[in-house]
């Protein structure tokens, strides 16, 4: 594979539950997109917490980017200094590009902290007495926040103008989702997932991510 | 007040423990890094819900930031905007500038979601059930990720070589602990949030939206 310099690092093993949606899935889309090759840094079970390993990444997430000799985390910082090399994820207009980075920020600030708290419950707590008692609030508070975003995009193809990293970043926490039905209780967002997940990028990250994981024993 | 044609949002009234902790902080503060005056917005109680400032902010959140037209949301990318105006917030050399990006995305993305999992249940739900059964891993959680932080500050004054824009933000994540002894269990940050908390730009804006505030009745 021709590589332009990029690796990015993913996980080797997740439980079923989370292949599809671990972060790299972001960052490898933004690259597709981009039309920049990478190659991977595929992590063992034991890799995540080793001291090599934090001394890129101190929280033991992925992903890591390398390029050159730079070393970046967060898949969110990632996917804007991707976006910053390609006018096909963040528009050079300068009202148009600040809006965009607006709603990275809003994706991963003010939508996806109310979606992972629904999906923690639902998939790592499901039998706890607490979560059954949260539960019903957490979904509340995620149908409020999906309300909201459902009116920004109604009659809207995209979150600004076009196609541009906000979308990378929406379309992959909405995709948090996908064990509810909370994103079909809201049609205009259910078109805009499968509008983004059409995308021949989408599904070439998606289909490299897959292809990273070990098959189940 | 010399303004530079910049207005940012913020509440008239909100409960005592939020007060100091709006997130017009993080902008005001930032502001006041970069040299730049600004007028304010002060929303009454039924301003957030109103149309207007739901065109503005379709969350209903603050601060809105609204400069000769350009009307955007979200802390963390206002924070970034006014950044990209200022070497006092962004270094201008790449690598430093893609890490300072990296920082604020992990201070709103990575600390902020466990950081604030922990106030809610102490600010908004103390004598709930499931908050109770909860808070142990809540608190857990947070300490986990204040531990991880406290090495990379460790023998550093700041996140990323000098006082950034991702300070603003970590800082500004990290005081929302202020009702816990968290932050006193890591001297390292503790000490980091003093350093940053003392910048004569901090106290401004801290006295800035206090300031805003109608006294209670």
């Amino acid at each position: 594979m021709r590589s332009d310099g990029i690796r990015v690092s993913a996980f080797r093993w997740v439980p079923p539950f989370a292949r599809g949606l671990v972060r790299d899935l972001r960052v490898r889309w933004a690259l597709e997109e981009a039309g920049l090759a990478y190659d991977e840094r595929i992590l063992g079970p034991d890799d995540r917490a080793s001291a090599e390993y934090r001394r890129l990444q101190p929280f033991g997430q992925v992903p890591v980017y390398e390029e050159n000799g730079l070393v970046l985390f967060e898949s969110g910082a990632i996917v804007l200094h991707v976006a910053e090399r390609s006018e096909a994820l963040l528009p050079r207009d300068p009202g148009d590009r600040a809006r965009t980075i607006t709603w990275m920020f809003a994706a991963l600030n003010t939508i996806e902290p109310r979606v992972q708290a629904l999906a923690e419950i639902d998939l790592f707590h499901p039998d706890e007495a607490w979560a059954k008692q949260r539960r019903p609030a957490a979904v509340e508070a995620v149908q409020t926040r999906l309300a909201e975003l459902a009116r920004c995009l109604d009659g809207r193809e995209h979150l600004v103008g076009r196609f541009t990293a906000a979308d990378v970043l929406m379309a992959t926490v909405l995709r948090i989702l996908r064990h509810t039905d909370l994103l079909a209780q809201e049609p205009v967002l259910a078109a805009y997932q499968r509008r983004c997940e059409a995308r021949p990028a989408f599904e070439k990250a998606l289909a490299a991510q897959m292809a990273a994981f070990t098959p189940d024993p």
